[in-house]
């Protein structure tokens, strides 16, 4: 508290990221970090750029990184907006299209993030509980709103709705943005991008940071169509004309034409992520489908966040979430196949033989 | 225009950086980069870094870099932020600390930036006249308001106050933050970090983007006491966890280690700053006494938007601000010795020719 502080201050309650612990040899299964390296064209293209040229500001508009996503899914440089992770595509997008009086929806279980947006912009919201089995339910984001948040798969459970459902929400809200938040949707939802020419009201936010392996790099990027994203460049160009620096571009750029990387990388997780959820079913736990790069789970007689405590003394993190309807859970990011099975060894040999 | 903007977006007047052109062979003198490169040690760390551990998120709080920029000028950590570039750092502070109800002061020939702050969090304003010879008059900042911002020197005239003056500005608002803006400092001008510890109000910003040449990585710093640090913290983990990159974060490091190749750098900008004021000066212009990497020029005959599109028709770019009382000045990046030398001979040999 301080007497300098602009009111709002005292009011924020900010996101608390997992933790990014700086000891080595740890088996880190907690913020849903692709288990495998970048693109190594990616690596390339920074290192190729790593020369004088910093002296330069990047392209305060990365076109040549816009323009590449939007060709990967049909669509143009108008149609895209980048920006430092998808946190700060998020930001802008809180604050750029959803303050119209009414609260914003989105579901009680899901990216903790959205409610700390609305504290930051002041944004009356709404938490729209999932149902007993942890889905989404459609229908209930029916009324009057400001705006609908959706993360699909949606995060902490993995479960992802299918597109005749984001349909009834974008056609249930005309008037209103519907931002479906894709970070986890290489890793076997579909994506709502097919349908950006369709629906005015729906922007898609992917990032770099999971299936693309580049979180350290800070890369994430919206589609929609072009007054949605004019609206976030707006926001931008009154933040910070620059969010995106001259390696991140050119790496993010080399990492979108890298699609034969991507894939693999992608099908190995999903790979894995049988191996684990499968391992963890032996094991007594419940596992939620999940259509991401972690998977959800719970044990029936156990506690969680004394699990959570008994893995990390053994040198593996998983994240346990707070909150009546999480603190039962696990969400374990799927590692690769001999981090998988650590895991699911040390689960089975030394921490649920403890009682 | 679109019905799904939030209100604010309709009424943003987003900044506007100053052209980053995408062909070659130009003296660009229009964004006050530094002529010379990055110190090679953060190049090194760059390349260094860029493996597969960018699959990783950075670490949020950049407690390595912070430590290291504190510790240059006697500080802990605990007194410093860091952020996407100045811009991101000065965009928090507006919001954290300047929504007191009164105005914000500061100059009416300033860095533009400021008022398009104001627009993106509501917060009013006051631009208080410079003198008629372009000089910040301290006492003109008397009066309730809810913060004073000052660029020290200022940008785009150059000119810097001495820390007596930033005293009477500190001591005249014991209540208020004042902000002092450093992006030109190393360039001559006396940093009023050392007051830090001595006034609780006083925020210092600084940027790498200008005397240590790294532009192109975005990175930018606020020195403080602890309790103002902490309310840019606040806003920053209500907005974006990540903000610096792990490359930005080890290069920024290890160029702050690089004392030996900043001091150079700087000291041939001061060099090079000295022909190019005198050059246009022999030519008719009148310079004023520039502390930054920039000089703020006048013709007493010609029109300077004029002057600027004929420097461009031949390959060099000046910044040409409009504006009632920028419209008769050019603001030039104090370049290489012979990029200085080349827009003098291109002034002099065709350009003031033309009549």
């Amino acid at each position: 508290m301080s007497r300098f502080w602009s009111p709002l201050v005292h009011t924020l309650t900010p996101y608390v990221p997992g933790e990014q612990p700086k000891i080595a040899n740890l088996i880190k299964l907690n913020t849903n970090e692709l288990p495998y390296g970048p693109s190594p064209r990616a690596l390339e293209a920074i290192k190729a750029a790593t020369d004088d040229s910093l002296r330069l500001y990047p392209d305060p508009e990365a076109l040549a990184l816009r323009t590449a996503l939007g060709k990967r899914v049909g669509l143009g440089a108008e149609h895209v907006f980048v920006g430092n992770g998808s946190d700060e595509v998020l930001a802008h997008a809180f604050q750029a299209l959803f303050a119209h009086g009414e609260p914003l929806l989105f579901p009680d279980v899901s990216y903790s993030f959205y409610k700390v947006y609305c504290g930051l912009y002041k944004l009356p919201y709404r938490m729209v509980p999932l149902s007993a089995d942890m889905r989404i339910v459609v229908e209930d984001y029916a009324g009057p709103c400001s705006g609908v948040v959706i993360a699909n798969p949606n995060a902490p459970t993995g479960i992802a709705l299918g597109l005749d459902a984001i349909r009834r929400l974008l056609e249930m809200h005309p008037e209103r943005v519907v931002l479906v938040d894709e970070a986890y949707v290489d890793f076997g939802a579909q994506s709502a991008v097919e349908l950006v020419r369709e629906y005015p009201n729906l922007l898609v936010v992917q990032t770099f940071s999971k299936s693309r392996a580049l979180a350290g790099a800070r890369v994430g990027f919206a589609f929609g169509q072009p007054d949605l994203i004019e609206a976030l460049v707006r926001v931008k160009d009154s933040f910070n004309s620059y969010p995106l620096d001259r390696l991140a571009q050119v790496g993010a750029l080399a990492s979108v034409e890298d699609e034969a990387w991507f894939a693999q990388g992608v099908q190995q997780v999903v790979t894995n992520r049988t191996l684990l959820s499968e391992g963890l079913e032996a094991l007594g736990f419940e596992v939620l489908p999940s259509t991401a790069n972690f998977v959800y789970t719970r044990h029936p007689d156990r506690d969680a966040g004394e699990l959570a405590a008994q893995l990390r003394s053994r040198a593996i993190l998983v994240r346990h979430l707070k909150g009546e309807r999480t603190m039962a859970w696990l969400r374990i990011t799927v590692g690769t196949q001999e981090q998988c099975q650590a895991l699911l060894d040390v689960l089975r040999d030394s921490v649920l033989r403890n009682s």
